[in-house]
């Protein structure tokens, strides 16, 4: 997992809603990157018992970044960018992270 | 890497005394957490251009819950938490990531 583009959703107004576009709509999209090594979806939990700051964190993982970089202007790349409109109204908060070690 | 937790950091207003502090007192003291399976240091960056929303996201591994809960309530556990008024003035966001595979 050398490079992520790690996507970080607000917490939705329909989570119900969100959940089923995510699931039956973004991911196959996701799925459709070039280079995509791995897709780990996690339902984060707040500390202390406070709510989380987020309600869903997507990692998607590539070999390097100029296959995250491709990715992203693949025709999937595009099309995840613009379907985000169509469930992310809370926000995302997107994050390119890549480790010297993975 | 089955539970993670992460730490996403605003960024500082001193991003070279954020760094300093985070190296040399920070760090130290989440080294010695209990259970500490792994620690993940990245700068992130944004997508497209765009700055990112955080300056730094560090990622503490632990085998279970019940480990990461552990770390959070021991000595050192509380002493980061305390040590975080003398360096993320800019704000912190705390996330637990359980993941049933990783």
């Amino acid at each position: 997992m050398a490079v992520r583009l790690i996507a970080l959703y607000a917490p939705p107004e329909d989570p119900a809603a969100f959940d089923v576009h995510y699931r039956d709509t973004h991911t196959p999209i996701i799925r459709r990157y070039p280079g995509l090594r791995d897709l780990r979806l996690t339902r984060p939990e707040g500390v202390g018992g406070r709510p989380p700051a987020y309600y869903l964190m997507a990692e998607m993982a590539f070999d390097s970044r100029a296959d995250l970089e491709a990715a992203l202007a693949s025709e999937a790349g595009v099309e995840s960018g613009r379907d985000l409109r169509n469930f992310a109204g809370a926000g995302v908060t997107l994050l390119i992270a890549e480790n010297a070690s993975a």
